[in-house]
């Protein structure tokens, strides 16, 4: 294996569905991201920072603390966000997060990392439709205010809402997050674009011959 | 997927070993033992809190910070601690962190997350010899330390220091991390002990009718 020249490290900051929860082979869609980087040449490092149930607030608040010491010595540090879900939960008739202040955090987060380059990928589809009827809001805003302040956005929702595999695993698992079949869909939607905004080669002709790693 | 009953929730906390760096398949010997615990019928939510470059000193001013977050809503909050290559680094004459020093860090760490009980994954073999010897002496300081205090220890040295697998890879590598192979191979030293103590069901037979997850 070739450890290249580059040095990127990459924390992915969010929610339950960063970290993976659900997903039996213990990747995630995150671990997928990671091989699928080293399967075309670019071997990253990687931190996983999601935790369960946080909400983009939650997120934004942490990233001061926990990104420093994880990305100083990089020699290309970046910074994947993803949330969402969780803000769009009602608690006592109203949702955990306003769609506004879900948009505050993010205007919180790219501050707390700048000059580090942050990109968002977007939060996926839930079972419950008036519920899903909000992360379709709030995907729609995250991905315009994305556009105005030229942050990379990744449509998770798109990705996951028609798909059967997705909703059939999360109704068999905790009504919540898939399973590795899940994980493996959200990874292949969200893939492509986060190993683009990396530099990664284009594809594996030509990778440094590098051997494809994990699907 | 069976999500069962119980909500196990593990912060695995340290080094670049813990981060698996190197590792082109995403898991590591983290990845690895959540697939293998949840092959077994315990799935888990874990997060992975390796650092590179860190200290045990490092790992345990971390801990206070980033743990409580991460388990105060847990049925069953854990903790597998694992650090000791770093201390052993020389710089100006002498090891980055002291053995004496490292023992300290390990009696903090388990009072800085107390009452959650943790366990300790020792550091595993490196390639230099001088080094090695003293991440030797360290793993015998560290298991006569945890057996005095109850703290379960996992000795990932002896796994690893006669393995060629293990030295191939680092040497190919980066000269300090292996490749999948020897992530894989430390995952089935330290597996078991930590699915024991975890409480994970014996074997396949009998887990609950859970399917067999990746390896």
């Amino acid at each position: 294996m070739s450890t290249g020249t580059r040095d990127v490290r990459v924390c992915f900051v969010g929610d339950s569905f960063v970290a993976g929860v659900g997903d039996p082979s213990g990747l995630g869609w995150v671990g997928r991201v990671v091989a699928a980087s080293a399967a075309r040449g670019l071997p990253l490092t990687a931190y996983n920072l999601g935790v369960r149930r946080q909400t983009s607030v939650e997120v934004a608040a942490r990233l001061p603390v926990e990104v420093p010491p994880r990305l100083a010595a990089a020699g290309e540090p970046r910074v994947v966000l993803s949330f969402g879900v969780n803000d769009t939960v009602m608690e006592d008739g109203a949702p955990r997060v306003d769609p506004g202040a879900t948009v505050e955090a993010l205007h919180a987060a790219v501050r707390a990392v700048a000059p580090v380059p942050v990109l968002l990928v977007g939060p996926p589809a839930v079972v419950d439709p008036a519920q899903d009827a909000r992360v379709r809001h709030l995907t729609a805003a995250l991905r315009s205010v994305c556009a105005e302040t030229g942050v990379p956005f990744v449509d998770a929702h798109a990705a996951t809402a028609a798909a059967h595999r997705w909703h059939r695993e999360v109704v068999a698992g905790d009504g919540a997050h898939p399973g590795a079949d899940g994980y493996a869909l959200l990874a292949d939607a969200v893939a492509g674009p986060i190993l683009d905004w990396l530099g990664a080669p284009v594809s594996d002709v030509g990778a440094a011959g590098t051997p494809a790693a994990a699907p």
